[in-house]
């Protein structure tokens, strides 16, 4: 067994008190509870500690920033985290209201005499959304965003039982079914429970009030532990849905009581009192120790979020079973079950992972909430190795599969990210509302963070993951302040200048992310040195820094014909075309009037020759893009072949050019609906 | 509106009871209910009726042979027939009584005091049994399998309640919820109780004994028509799994009672009293105007079952609204929506169709029953037209998607039936037992029952639909005895000697089926006249027939490579293998060690040389059969080429020959689990 560390030395109530005091609290006064004042970490700081307060975790190699220490400027996200706040957050706060999330808390104290609406989970969505309000306002404060915290809190905290219980489901006429076997397996009250501890942790490292957090520890500390755990005293415990998990070990990086690790830990172990099917321990990735997976299975969003705790309880103790387990899925993810755009979860059927190399395109589930959830999975495993192959993923799902869940006006979201579609099915991809509307605040917290993703701080120096006008203002390790300013147009133009500037100069390492799909690029540093050194996906500038001190990548941008392993079978014959980190793809309402998705092919010959093919900023498509242009062919007799199947004897198909044009696959079902396809057949004569 | 037609005429009690003099009557004692003798047709008499009983259905240009008219003797199908009878319907009813089937109606008689087991629809896995071996008993008469039914059917028909209700799930404990709405939607209480009838009905045209069918008749005349109906005054009904449609028909079509057919076509109908979800219109495929269907969706089974029963109504009434759906959804099935294997049912996920030209192969469901469904409904397309496409669907589906339901020893069955297939996913692909037991008994009937499908008659003469070593007797429709013997080793190989005796001489056309794969094949009649015209998918031979006249057919065999429409996108490059009727595939098994199936290919130019190819009649191999050998590559750099995706400019990869063995589809997986492919990926050049 791995050693087990205890952070008690850094916490002291004092020093909590003295945290909250710099803020006004305007929560804390509704909970009429008796108090139950837990001390929290002031090292660092509530608003200074990052996405994941690893500050003391003592396997995490890397350190996050906060969210507050990065300024993102005008660029590739700044028009997507401007709708975020001004009109995903709001619209949302507005449709939960509006289908009734926030009555099912009001009916609990009177307030409303509207009944339950919406499925058991449907309290994480306020939770959810909470915690992008919290990460937009670490960001810059807003009067407005703090209202609709506060607004929706006071009901929400009213609404909790004098146990400490909080759920709108399965109380009053629902409440003999509470915490039950059946209802731990499916009815989702850790899984709300545990995104409420997100929610309110995100708004405290955003204001310092700490009343919903209080309201989060009552559940665990009052309801949870006194009646349930492995001890035969105590009632098991099943998560059912993967998420409180993660919740803990971030409660625990806060209050450093070892019990909320260990809570974390024996949910991940599972608990043989309460046995599951055999399928359901593949659905619900839970309930037997996660150290005896083997590979990704089951309900995708569940996988990714207990592969999430399952690495935050190793960034606390260092669990080599973990690590082990952890490196194991992490590689079935990337071998054989991941999408081209990052995006995870084969199947509609159990919304869940599909077998090694099934990824269909157009039957792609690929839910949002999954490629967030890789995205924070990849994310601890960059904090605790600093190897660049993580962020590669990081920057895959951001760029395509989880942009591509949001629509450009910030109020219609994915809840699938199919790589292929056909409209004709009736389906509709974007929709403003879903029953289940897990993915949309989904999306909305994680633009919120995003410039928490930047740029991670090691012992010797500072990692840099992603790359956007920006200027970070933060320190070193060892305390020295340090400003980086980016200028680039990354990522529709491959150089990015950078400008460092410690307070003082110093030597340290500045190590910049050179993602994978960059390795015939060339790189200098506006300097002697250079990047002397590639290693781990990062390039390793180690000099003596002095303020104002300047360097440049520049990455090649041109397309890249990608090819799927041949076991990817329908992707077989077929190219995706990328550049940069963007996947790119087709839809029909670009291509020349008659011409069908399914009939156009590529030439390996055409693209080889660089002849035929060009790009462009369009800047007043889909709010500014590079489309990529491309001669291909399109065959001309296949109407004609109707039949489903035919003799390849038949006389071959004809075929004649056709201008192809390529956008981005983040941006695609943003006009009328037409088809669309990430994968092309590749002739290659 | 059509015309409907009546049948009374030829229904009269006195020649029922004739007919019923014939036989013991084993059954009709038990029943101790108030007699209600509904007269039956004798015209034909309960023995001479077919599968379908078509010899008054206005509608229907071709008419059923009864099945003992066919005598199946040594060849392709003899020995799986032989293990149906041996194996498989005896195993199936101790599996049957082992999991609590029959316990269940014991129970509500006191002889059981076991708790209800097994879904909703189990008791219809008996009746869809006894139906498999009335069809057996059609064949030959048994005293052991008679015993099968016997042995079970009082246990059945004890259990009918006085108002004429027969269910064992829904009573009891659950009488409240008897044929509620949400009941009649997923009960499957009108299911069970078509497969009652059609049990029924086949144990009827076996034995004579008409107990079980008048149990039936009592549900339907004496429960059902009652309360349930589109007047104000009574009840809304809905099938929720279409089945009751085509049974009610086939009852019409042996009663006469034009309540039975209007039952039918009001269930085909829908009753907007009972409004369902939007999604469950698709899943349920009823419950709307069967008239207002555009394509085939939903649960394939229900689907195909409610096309089944729309194209019965159709037989009887010739309405042209059916017409033109009907055939409008067969379009739909065979241009976009069929395996080649005639599966159908693309979706694990609600067991259903997917969208057109959604087609995977690995994730197929390729339900047993679906394909049985598929041929169901052809053969009444077939009856409806003399159009030879619709036989060769059922070609295709019994020979490939059926035939592979079944193992080879007769005990183990196939629900899935995926075109490729890799055993390190956990998925055991035949089983002994399923909790849901649709399938086992749906191929047991469809074995059984097969010599029906043989031949039909028409007004001109006589159709040959498949082709096999036996023996004909029956009559032209003038009554003309006439024998037809067929001497063949079809489908290993392509030559059919027919010898056709009327028993005096005769003008009449044989019509003999030349299946669309044949379309290369060279034809000869074995005199003077020839084949004289080939018209809808018959050959057509019109001359005065003698006593012993000869001719004979030879079909070229040579493997044939077969495309998928390129919409299709997992067969895109690839090609699949067919010979005659059969669709071959590879199983692992069977290559050269270490040649993994993911890396294997064809190559177009080998294929057309005829070279490097070679095929052999193996008779120890899998109860004998031909395999195909042909020279294809192995790339041999795949195993370098681990990662999920990569630059296509990478080296390209290697590949050196291999020869590759094929093997019939539907004797897959009778060995050890291996990997199995049926499309395999061509190289053009």
């Amino acid at each position: 067994m791995s050693s087990r560390v205890t952070r008690r030395e850094f916490v002291s109530a004092a020093a909590s008190t003295a945290a909250l005091s710099k803020l006004p609290v305007n929560l804390s006064s509704l909970w009429s509870g008796a108090a139950s004042e837990v001390p929290l970490s002031s090292d660092p700081d509530w608003k200074d500690q990052g996405v994941l307060n690893l500050a003391h975790s003592p396997y995490a190699k890397l350190k996050n920033v906060p969210v507050h220490a990065v300024a993102i400027q005008e660029g590739f996200w700044s028009s997507r985290r401007a709708a975020n706040v001004s009109t995903s957050i709001p619209s949302m706060g507005k449709l939960l209201e509006s289908n009734g999330r926030m009555d099912n808390f009001r009916r609990l104290t009177g307030k409303s005499d509207a009944p339950q609406r919406g499925p058991v989970y449907s309290d994480s969505d306020i939770y959810k959304w909470w915690e992008a309000i919290g990460f937009a306002l670490q960001s810059g404060d807003s009067p407005a965003l703090r209202a609709m915290v506060e607004n929706t809190a006071k009901d929400v905290m009213a609404a909790q039982q004098p146990d400490g219980y909080l759920n709108t489901y399965y109380i009053r006429e629902r409440a003999a079914d509470r915490m039950t076997q059946k209802t731990q397996q499916w009815g989702h009250e850790l899984y709300c429970m545990g995104h409420f501890l997100q929610g309110a942790t995100s708004y405290y490292r955003a204001t310092g009030d700490r009343a919903l957090l209080d309201a989060g520890i009552r559940f665990v500390n009052e309801f949870l532990i006194p009646s349930y755990g492995p001890e035969a005293s105590k009632k098991p415990l099943l998560s059912g849905h993967p998420e409180m998990e993660l919740a803990l070990v971030e409660l625990y990086r806060m209050t450093g009581d070892k019990r909320h690790l260990n809570l974390a830990e024996y949910l991940l172990r599972g608990d043989a009192r309460i046995p599951l099917k055999p399928e359901n321990y593949v659905y619900h990735f839970c309930g037997k120790p996660f150290t005896s997976r083997t590979k990704l299975e089951g309900h995708a969003v569940r996988a990714m979020y207990a592969c999430c705790g399952a690495t935050d309880y190793y960034l606390e103790t260092g669990d080599e079973t973990y690590w082990k387990t952890l490196n194991t899925l992490w590689e079935d993810l990337v071998s054989s079950k991941m999408y081209i755009t990052g995006g995870v979860g084969a199947r509609s059927d159990g919304e869940a992972f599909g077998d090694a190399y099934e990824l269909p395109n157009a039957q792609a589930y690929g839910e949002s909430c999954a490629a967030i959830g890789n995205m924070m999975w990849s994310w601890r495993m960059l904090a605790a190795t600093g190897d660049g192959k993580y962020a590669d993923v990081i920057e895959r799902a951001l760029y395509n599969g989880i942009n591509s869940g949001m629509s450009l006006s910030g109020n219609l979201y994915c809840y699938r990210n199919p790589l292929a579609f056909d409209p004709g099915t009736g389906d509709v991809i974007r929709n403003e509302w879903y029953d289940t509307t897990c993915c949309p605040p989904n999306l909305e917290r994680t633009f919120a963070s995003l410039p928490g993703y930047f740029y991670s701080t090691s012992k010797d120096g500072i990692y840099v993951h992603l790359f956007h006008n920006s200027e970070l203002n933060w320190h070193l390790e060892d305390g020295t302040p340090i400003k980086i300013v980016q200028k680039t147009n990354y990522p529709w133009d491959g150089r990015v200048d950078f400008e460092v500037s410690p307070a003082t100069p110093k030597e340290f390492t500045v190590y910049v992310r050179l993602p994978e799909w960059s390795s015939h690029s060339n790189f200098k540093a506006g300097f002697a040195e250079g990047i002397t050194d590639r290693k781990n996906g990062y390039g390793q500038i180690r000099r003596r820094w002095s303020p104002g001190d300047k360097f440049s990548l520049s990455f090649n941008l041109a397309p890249q014909l990608i090819e799927a392993n041949a076991r990817v079978v329908e992707n077989s014959g077929r190219v995706a075309l990328q550049r940069g980190p963007l996947v790119y793809c087709l839809e029909q309402i670009d291509q020349p009037e008659g011409t069908s998705l399914a009939d156009v092919s590529l030439r390996r010959d055409i693209h080889n020759s660089g002849k035929d093919s060009s790009e462009s900023f369009e800047k007043d498509l889909l709010g500014g893009v590079v489309v990529l242009r491309h001669v291909g062919e399109v065959s001309t007799s296949s109407a004609a072949r109707r039949s489903l199947y035919f003799s390849a004897d038949a006389p071959g198909s004809s075929s004649s050019k056709v201008e192809l044009k390529f956008i981005p696959y983040y941006v695609w079902a943003n006009r009328r609906p037409t088809p669309m396809q990430v994968w092309t057949p590749l002739q290659r004569s």
